[in-house]
Parts: C-alpha cells; structure tokens; sequence
C-alpha cells in the first residue's frame, strides 16, 4: 500500500512529507493506522544529526496512538479495530529482561530495532523509487500508517481520545513512571525536578500522584511556574537568580536536601546538581534525560559512600502492554491531565513547524494528528 | 589517668608512642582498656597526611575492642567490665538518620567528631606538657585506654577474642555489610569484586553468606588468590592480564554482566569499570573504598539510564550498636571467619611496621594487642 510520511531523509535536513510504499505485516507483525503523534526531544536529536546512531533516510516518531488494520500470521493478543499506542521499549514476557521484575529494558527485538529494521532485518517502508526507508525506535510515527511487532503494542481502551493518549507512548509514561516505577516515591516525600518541559511536568503530577509533601521545580524559564504549579509544583528555583551555590541553596529549601531528585534536561551538569541536591544517607537521583553524545557525568565518590543513589529510567521503568494501558485508565478517570500539555496541534504537512515550536520553548507538546 | 598511645604528631610522620594524659568520661561517655586494634587503611590515609581533613596532633585508630573501665554521668546501657567495639558511626536511636531505616548514618555527634573532639567539644586526650591531643573518628583505639561515647560503643559477648573482634570494628562489618544490608543481595546473584584486601575479603564472605552463585575477585595480585579462594570466591580475574577491555571481558564472564558489583580499592577508574560491568538493566555497584581528595568518578549517563545503579556504603550500612553484636555472634558461631586475615600481630611499639605491611601488601590486617 501507499501511505503519506514525515521523512528525515538527512541529518539535519527538514523532514520532507511525500508518499512512500509500505508493504503489509508480516508473522508477529501489526499494520497500524496512525492517528496522532507528539513530538519528541528525542525525534529531535536523531532529525538534527546530533544522535551518532541516527540511520538515514527514516521515518521518526515514537509517540504515537492509532487502530490495528491488519494482523499478520500468528499474532493472537490484537485484533483488526483494537486501539493501539506503539511502544519503542517492547515488552515480549519471555526474555530474561522481561522476567526480571527489577528491570522493563526488554531485549528480544533491541537488535534489529537499533539497526531502524523490524525483527526479521528488514523494512516494510521504501521511497517510491524502492530505496529501503528506516524504521526508529520501532514505531516510526511520523507516518499515516506503519507497522510495529505484536510485543511492542500496548492495547488500550476504545473511548480514549488519539490526541491526548498518543502522549502516553513516551512522555507521560517517563515522567510519571520514572516516580512510581523506577524512584518508588513514598507519601510525604521530598523532590526536586531539574527541567519543566513535557518530561518534567509528568514528573511532578507523578510526584503529587504519589503524595509527595514537597515538589521543587528547577527552571531557567519563569513562564514555565504556572503550568508547572497547575500540575503540583510547591516551589520553583530560577537557577539564574540563585546566588552562590545551586546546591546548597537547594539542600537549604528541602530542609537537607530533596528524598528524591529528577533530571530531564540531559544536561550532565544539571545531573551532578540534582545528585548533589539529594538527600545526605537516603537520597535517591534519577537522570531521564538524554544527554548529549559522549558527554560524562561526574561527582566525588564521597556524594554516594555517604548515601545517595543514582540511578537512570527509560521509559520510567514501565512495562508498556502491562502499564501503558493503566495509565490511559488513569487519564480517562482525571486521576492525571494530559489536555494542558498538548499545546499545539499540527497537520503532518505542518510538522517541521513543529520542532520550530520546540526550540523556540513555546510548546509542551504539539500533536500532528492525521 | 596516663596511658600509653601511638600518636600521630604531624603529618606524615611515623607514629610516637608515648605516655599521654587521660581524662575520665564526663557524661554520657565512658572509659575503655583497649585490648586489641586492628590497623586499616584509612588511618594510614589520614596519618600520610593525604587526608585533607586530618588534624594533628591525634591519637588514630578506629578498629579496637575492649573492655569498660568506668562510666560516666548518665550512661544506662553498659557498665564497668562490659566488652565493647568502639564505633566510628554511631548509633543515637534518636535523630531523624537513625529513625530513617534507609541509612545508618548518625549524625548526632558527627560535628565535633569530625573536629577531632568528644560532643562536648573538648578532648580527653593531651601530651604530658598539656598539649590537647584530638580524638579521631571517635575512637582512637591506638591507646591502651581511650575515652568514647556510650552510643558509639557495641555491647559484645564476653567469650569473643578481642584481637579477632576488633576487626569487626571496621573491615569485616563494611565488607559483609555492603552486601548484606547496602546491596542485598540476593541468593543465586552474581558478583564480583574489585580488590582483594582486608575489605574485599569480607564482601567475598558476605557474598557467600548471602548465596552468590558466581563471586568474581579482580586483584592485581595473583598472591590474593589462595586466601580469596578460600572465603568463596570462585573466579579470579588479573586486570593485568588481560587484553583488551576490562568492562567487555568481565561482561562475558559474568555471562552480561554482574548483578552486583563492589569496589573495594578506592580507585576512581577502577570505580567507573565496576559500574560498567554491572548488568544492564538491574546491576547495582556499591563505592566501598575510600579515594583520593579530589578524585571524581564519572560515566556516560546512559550507563545509568539503561539500568544501573550506582551507590555507596559507609560502615557496611550497619547500625553498629545493633549490628556489630549479631555479627561478633557470627563469628563465635562459625557462620564468618577472621582468624585467616588477622595476618600479623604486634605490640604498640611495633605500630609503624604494621603500616609498612600495609604498603608492601604482605599484611591483609595487621592487629595491635596492648
């Protein structure tokens, strides 16, 4: 069949919207009919040239939510009309990752997905021409109509909005996950959240989800406190108005530093702060952003043997078919809000607009929806 | 009183030992004949004068077992002829670190025993010219009497052998501790350790405890084998020996990586490798050793964001008043050994040879008797 697509066909360039062949499922495989898609920093980061591991040309996006259009042989969990968020982390059940409750990073299809192909090494998308175009991160979004294995599609609810609930295939799930799945934050805890963008407020209505007492925000943007409070936020912190140490001004307003403190920036010097920031013997700091290519971390040993932890999340330590659907329940209960977060909604045609949205700061996240 | 201690009287001198005025306890301290100490690597830190926060003149020493002499003013939980551990961390019940399961980190008298000083911020301890000499880590245990706070001091059975128990006082507690309470690790993980010294050996021992399958030791000493070996470690690794990638072979050995890493060296570099070789998805790797002022460790953040954790452990995480006794029975019970470590015995007046042990790595403990 032929479908239209958003294709980044070099780093760096414009992704440029045509129509491209896309061939049906195959065994384990699921065609799916996009129906929205967010845009994310990391589509960003493979778009620019920045991610050395990005492959060329492709079809990015990997926040997405559509309906099954066609199953191929074999696949018994969904159905023609099933609605369906694609999952760039899968979740087979079989492998040792799968098996391990400590862990969600599972690896049956990493290979493959890494290398922009499905699981059998190749791809359902081409150019008309025939020159082969590359998955990412196995979902590839940013196309009316794509095909993702059985094990990375999360079945959710039929009553559940597109635009809203595509935001769950990776920012809502991060930041409230990376509270509840990878922090485990306790009622009455202290946090701190370094970045108020599309992850970082996820992050804080996850923190106030989880009953935390005090839920700092780190910003070096002030229109982003009242968004920011709407979702929980109890105090911000302007970096750029501290004087002296950004640590120990922290520590000083979370009476000794935070119970929990969460990156997502990728800055890997806001990463060493929020360590740092952590709570002397029992704080725990947890980095989700993405940091640039060979950009290190640092800190003396000193900040862990006196009992702070770090510890990363990716995809906030959610299972997808297991989780995603939960949190779709809870958008659908007003237990989490979405609909503020989607702050522009784009045509496909519109998307490059959209990553111009995204650098100037002006949205939360805009939505293409097909 | 007088007594006879080893005193530190400047940096990076060797040890004098001498007659030094002893003050009684004041209240809530108590007086204890020191029987036995063992020499470990962090006196010999702060005597070099590598220590950036060492202070001199001082009495070192922080790994004694004794007996109560006299009690000061309000003391309630030991007596005259008690046999006890001197604690560096102590153990208060009372503030919000020791009311927190999450650390064993006491604080309530962490100030002035920083300084150098007993909580009422004075010494004991002075030359025979009047001089105050300072206290170190709260138990200078490098004299035959030393004055300390009742909650700095484990109550231990009286049958235990001090010149065996006294390593309790620090080595075997951190070793056996930072797998048992700081990584808890769980029976069938893998492991391994980096350095095979008086620390190592005890996580090796904690590891078998805790039912390790695999206990990987790495040690640039082929000579630590045998011992190493003996206290259950089932695979050696010589780093110099090794070509190619440290991370990648000890990756393929552990079959993806260990479970539970632990560094007991105190080398930052050897700190990132132990992270790295940790397994993705769920390894944790505990910071034991102690580095060098200033030394920082580092990593890529995506060592973190794909699973794993980084953490450290001061005293082995244990809360030494309640610890200590259970492990003391331990070893009374045969469930631990230390006789095979203490490796040298000598009197006060031989101190400084212990240290040169230390250097030459003919020594796993060298234990001073009085």
């Amino acid at each position: 069949m032929r479908t239209k697509a958003a294709v980044a066909v070099a780093p760096g360039q414009p992704l440029e919207v045509m129509e491209v062949n896309l061939e049906g499922p195959r065994a384990g495989e699921v065609l799916v009919e996009i129906k929205a898609t967010g845009l994310c920093h990391t589509d960003e980061f493979t778009r620019s040239g920045d991610d050395p591991e990005g492959i060329f040309p492709a079809i990015l996006g990997h926040e997405g939510a559509g309906v099954v259009i066609e199953v191929g042989e074999g696949v018994t969990s969904l159905e023609v009309g099933d609605h369906v968020i694609p999952l760039y982390t899968p979740e087979c059940r079989e492998c040792d990752y799968c098996l391990n409750p400590k862990t969600n990073l599972c690896q049956s299809i990493r290979t493959t997905q890494g290398q922009g192909l499905l699981p059998d090494g190749s791809t359902r998308f081409s150019m008309l021409d025939g020159t082969p175009i590359h998955h990412y991160m196995g979902c590839s979004t940013f196309a009316n109509h794509t095909v993702v294995p059985e094990i990375a599609l999360a079945k959710v609810r039929k009553d559940a909005p597109f635009d809203k609930i595509c935001y769950i295939g990776c920012g809502v799930t991060t930041g409230i996950g990376a509270v509840i799945n990878t922090a485990k934050v306790e009622i009455g805890s202290t946090a701190i959240v370094f970045g108020l963008g599309g992850i970082g407020l996820n992050v804080i209505q996850g923190l106030k989800l989880a009953g935390a007492d005090q839920i700092v925000g780190v910003d070096l943007n002030d229109s982003k406190v009242e968004m920011a409070t709407h979702f929980g936020m109890t105090d911000f912190v302007n970096p750029s108005k501290v004087e002296g140490d950004m640590v120990a001004h922290l520590v000083e307003i979370t009476g000794g530093g935070a119970d929990y403190t969460f990156d997502a920036t990728g800055n890997v010097n806001v990463m060493r702060t929020a360590l740092e920031a952590a709570h002397k013997g029992w704080g725990e700091s947890i980095i989700i952003g993405v940091a640039p290519a060979g950009a290190e971390i640092s800190t003396r040993p000193f900040q862990l043997v006196t009992g702070r932890v770090w510890r990363g999340t990716a995809f906030g330590g959610a299972s997808g078919r297991t989780d995603v659907p939960k949190i779709v329940d809870w958008y659908m209960d007003g237990k989490i809000e979405i609909d503020p977060m989607i702050t522009h909604k784009l045509s496909l045609e519109q998307i490059n607009e959209g990553f111009e949205l995204m650098h100037k700061g002006e949205s939360i996240r805009a939505v293409v929806e097909f």
